[in-house]
Order: structure tokens, then sequence, then C-alpha cells
């Protein structure tokens, strides 16, 4: 397989993670609050690596402010891959983090070819009305556009300006080692981003800089890079040092990166379970062998079956029936029809809850998106 | 003397305009509506050279609506080079045009040592003071920050969003080529200057892409280059070409440009008549020759001779009467001494009115800059 590339535009490749945590320079994620091992996650390691998570464990355990801010890219169909982030989300929103959540539309707009309208119609649409029905309280959280901050000019000029402020303490070189070839627009982003991180921290949004958790994808850690050198460097602001975790990607339906641009690499929370069904029928990369005989004696691999990751990116919460499904599979006692079929019951499951969870949460957003409201 | 250098952040050398009329692609000044006629920067050819202005000139012969659009650097005390811009903006307000002046002050932040503090600080006391105090109708313009451009959202929106979509459009060779090389900031402050000037056109603000002029100083040229060709390139939004006119520097008492940060260099609005005097006097370089003798019989310079300049830069509104102490100059009748002295008479006479009408600029300015205003 090729050799892996993860930047904040591509992820290709076999990504090896014990390794990126070593070019990164991230640290393993280790003391973790009681609270985090209720979350399955952290329990199964796939939020795997952190930076200055510390002061986040600490605000939590002392029962002290914290912010909790990530983005999205309004790429396409909300899949399971997005639904690591929402997760992340909803359970520190449950922990009582201060929530922001950014549309990062200027950023999709200056890197890909949709207009800011239909990417606004996507975010909402398919991201937020998810987040809602996954259990955000939308009116708990801070959800906004990059392109649009906020209705209050104050605090509008006051996010724009840091990013721009922010440009002033950005090397090129610095720039270029980070992100290599940059063009204007990318760049433009990257500060953008910065600014997404840090406002939170302004007196115009918390008055305070309390501890911020970012978590993210691994391959957004160069904007972390970037936003974490910066904010410790100008010297009109005091920031708190940002903090973030690392997941890792849920595999897509062919064994690679899940990818809003191939329907057959994912599948998305707006599936039929019929289509969810086919998709892993015909999709879904196998762990196991070529023939039943070989497979009953030698055993399937559930670390690249992607039946088996999607029960363990979350479709199964139970661990010790995660434990028994990856044993059989294992020692062979388990076909990878079998699976596939434990993956779909799962999945049908899951869909036709969501589906109801869904309906009641498009009247939330109809209500907090309406022409009156805007 | 060196070559010359014009860049928006630096000036030096002696200024060849008719080569940067070449260099730069621009027009001179030709076909000017008859009111113009009364304003002695054009008629003097102060103002001398153009882009695409022949839509403006439409525009107020069919009384049709338009955009003054510029901007000023708070950079130090506001000098009388300073006020061939203020000269402008007053002039395009009777004629009807919508006014918009943007106080630089990311840009200033992002090339320049000060704090956004001190710049706003300077914006007020020292160029918004003197704007009105010069004839600016602050009621019916629009001044504003580019560190916080509204207390409308939606406004303060819809102008950072067009400065980062902007961005997507400039590519590095384009922006190499316009500015030579460019760090981080100098780039986010051009994207910035470049919203500065479209933004008028936006739905937000005028609604309409009404017909912009951005009378600047020749040296600003690059940002106007850079603001033309994304404008026409950027799908989304559809902008009227901007007009633009130049205006040649006003030189500094020693016969460079006139320099904020060297106070040897300008006369100030505030400076004192006998300040002004006592600079006149010991700085202003003359075009005379050096012995009275060869003065009465070979004349002076006046287009090097500062004294001169400065009258006709303004403090002679009188066209005969300049004519005149040119033509003497010339003969040798009129001495360096008598010509300086002429100079100061009417600085003097400038400065005391001038002084006064400063003192009622600063209240209208507390007024709108109070606590309860802003």
């Amino acid at each position: 397989m090729q050799e892996a590339k993860v930047t904040p535009w591509e992820v290709k490749g076999k990504v090896d993670y014990y390794k990126l945590i070593k070019d990164f320079g991230l640290q393993p994620l280790s003391h973790l609050p009681k609270k985090f091992e209720d979350f399955y996650l952290f329990r199964r390691g796939i939020v795997f690596a952190q930076r200055d998570f510390k002061q986040i464990a600490e605000s939590i355990e002392n029962k002290q402010p914290f912010v909790m801010m990530t983005g999205l890219m309004p790429s396409g169909r909300f899949h399971f891959g997005h639904k690591l982030v929402a997760d992340q989300i909803i359970f520190y929103q449950s922990l009582g983090a201060k929530v922001y959540i950014a549309v990062a539309d200027i950023e999709a707009y200056n890197s890909r070819n949709q207009s800011l309208k239909e990417l606004r119609e996507t975010a909402i649409t398919e991201y937020l009305t998810n987040y809602i029905a996954l259990g955000l309280d939308i009116r708990k959280c801070d959800f906004y556009f990059q392109s649009e901050r906020s209705k209050d000019g104050k605090k509008a000029s006051a996010y724009y300006r840091l990013a721009s402020l922010l440009a002033r303490h950005a090397t090129f070189n610095e720039v270029k080692a980070i992100y290599g070839h940059l063009t204007p627009g990318k760049l433009a982003s990257a500060l953008l981003q910065a600014a997404d991180m840090l406002h939170p921290q302004l007196k115009e949004f918390e008055g305070k800089p309390f501890p911020t958790i970012v978590p993210v994808g691994i391959d957004q850690d160069p904007h972390l890079r970037l936003a974490r050198d910066i904010s410790q460097r100008i010297k009109e602001y005091t920031f708190t040092q940002l903090s973030s975790t690392y997941h890792k990607f849920l595999p897509g339906l062919k064994g690679d990166k899940m990818s809003s641009s191939d329907p057959a690499s994912y599948i998305a929370l707006t599936d039929t379970p019929e289509e969810a069904a086919r998709k892993i029928k015909k999709y879904a990369f196998s762990g196991g062998k070529d023939t039943i005989e070989e497979h009953r004696k030698k055993g399937g691999n559930p670390d690249i079956d992607v039946s088996f990751q999607m029960l363990k990116y979350g479709l199964e919460q139970d661990d010790k029936k995660l434990q028994k499904l990856c044993n059989d599979y294992k020692s062979g006692d388990l076909l990878t029809g079998e699976l596939k079929q434990i993956a779909i019951d799962k999945l049908t499951q899951f869909l036709k809850e969501h589906k109801s969870k869904r309906e009641r949460a498009k009247k939330v957003v109809e209500a907090i998106t309406s022409p009156s409201s805007l």
C-alpha cells in the first residue's frame, strides 16, 4: 500500500497511528478522569492521543469551567465517521463544557468547489440535524458559521480581528513547515481555524482564558500546531494553551478512509436499513479467510474487518459482547457472513431509532433557523 | 539621489510620476466633470492619474449614486500631506458620494509596532477630529475600524467574509508579482484592504454595485491592482470595477516625502503658528540661489521650493496669486525669505482658524465616541 499521507485536506494510504504520535509530537492518553471510562471512544482507545490534556482532566475533576471547541467541514452526507466527533461533543456537553461548534464553511469554500449557500444547507440539514438527533442540546451551545460569526457586531469583529492579528505572528517558514505548500486561500483558512480554537477565551465570549479542549481527527493536528504556536507569541492576548485529543479514523467500507465523496465507502446516518445492509453485504471489507474451511481452521482478523470495526466504533456498546465477537472471529467460530449479519442487525436498530430522533430534531432545527430567529 | 521605491509600506528616493503612470499602467486624468475645475487638487494636477474614472465622471454628471471609499493609516500626527486625502473626501461628499472611510488599524498593526488601542486613539484624536474640522460631515459617512467593522453582526460578517473569500481567488504568484516578498501579516492585510474597497457594493451595505472611487496616494496602487484583479474573478459576487485616482506626495520640508516619523519633515495641523514658522524658516528646502545677487539675476526654482509647494498644495487657493508668485520667484523678483514669509503668513492664518474649528470638532467627536454611542 502507498505511503500514508495525513494532512487537513487529504488522507490516503495506510495510517500508522503510533508513527503519527511520534512524528507530530503527541502524547498518549493516560490518567483519564473516571468518567471517561464510561465513554466507548476513550475506553476502546479510538481517541488515542493528546496534547496538554491534563488541564482538562483537572477542570473536570475540580468542577472548574472549561470549553469544548471543535469544527465540522460540511462536505457531504453525515456518516458514521462524522458520528465520532458528534459523540465526543455530546460527551463533553454532558460533563458541563461550554460547547462551541464552528462550521468551517470558509475553509471548505477555500479548498473545495461548493458555494457558501450549498455548504450552509449541508451543515444544517446533515450535520446540525444529526448532532441534535444524537443528543446535542443546541440551546446550550454556540453553533456558528465561519462566514457569519454572530448577530452581535462586537462578537463578530472580535473573532475576525483575532484571525487578522494572528497573521502578524505567523511566518511563512513556519506555515510552510506545518502545511507544506500553501495557497493564500489555505493560509487564510488556517488562520481563521486558529481563531476558531482560541476565540472562546476572548473577553467578548467566555471572558476568561478557560482551558479549551479541541477533539479532532488526527489529520487536523497541523491546525492545532499553528494555533498553539501563535497563541503563545501574541502579546495582545493571554491564552491558556489549547488542549486537544486525537481520534483514529473509522475505516471506510472498503478498508480505507471513509470519505463523503465516495458513497460506497460509508454508511450515512440517513441511509435506510436496507441500503445499509446492502452496502455491508456488498462492500464491507472482510477480515475472514477465502474459504469457510480455512476460516474455521485459522480464524479471521477483526482488526481489518470493517463489520467488526463498525461494531467497535460504536454500534456495539457492550464491551463484553464486543470482546466475545472478537474472540469468536479470531478463533474461526464466527464466520464473516455471520459477523456482517450482526453488524446489519445493530445498524438496522440504530438507523430506525435514529430516523425518529431525526424527525424530532428537524423541528428543533426549523425553529432555530426560521427567518425570524436568524 | 537613490532610485525611487514606491510601495504601500515604503516610499523613498525621487519619485518620477510619469514613469509610475507607465510602470503601473495608469491613465492620465482628462475629461473631468466641470465641478472638478473648482477643486485645486485637480485643477493644479496634484491628482494626476486614474483608473476607470470615466464611470465616476458619468455618475456625477447624470446624478447617479456612487461611493467614495478610502482609508487612513493612523501612524502619527495629522499633517499637511494627510490633508490632501481629507480634502478629496470632503469634496466627494459635497458631490453627493456615499462616503466610507476605513481606519486601516489591522494593516498598521500587521506592518508596524503599535497596539490597536494606540492606533485607535490616534485615528480619533488626530485623523477624525481634523477631518471634521476640515469640513467632513461625520453623520453622512461610514467611518470604521478594520478591527471592528460594525455593531451589526450581519454587516461585520459580510465584510470579513468577503476578505476571507477573496483569499481563494488570489494566487501566491500574483501576490508576489504585485507586492514582492510578503509576510502572512501583509498578505492578510492586503486581502482586508481589498474587502475595504469592495464591500460597500455588497447587499448588506449599499445593496447595489455602485461605481466606487478610491482616491489614494500613488504608493497605494498595488492594493488597487490586487482588489481589481480578484474582484472580477470571484463568481459569488458581481462587482463594478473599482475606479481610482492618484495624487502626488506633498514634499516634506527638507524636500523628500513628508513622514510622520520625522517631525522636522512636516507641519502638523496641530502645530502652533510659531512652531510652523520656525519649521519653515529652519527646514523648508529652498529653490533659491546661494546669494541674493545670483537669485536676482538667475531666479529661483519653484518646483523644488517647499514653501512654494505648500502654497500650491492648498495654502494659496487663488490660482492667479499663485501664478504671480511662481513668475516672480522664477524671475528673481521674489527672494526665498520673502516667499517663506508669504507661506508663513498663510500658514498662520490657516492654523489659527483651524484651531477653533478643531475645538468645535472635538465636541462632535466626543459625542459620537462616548461610551453610550459605541
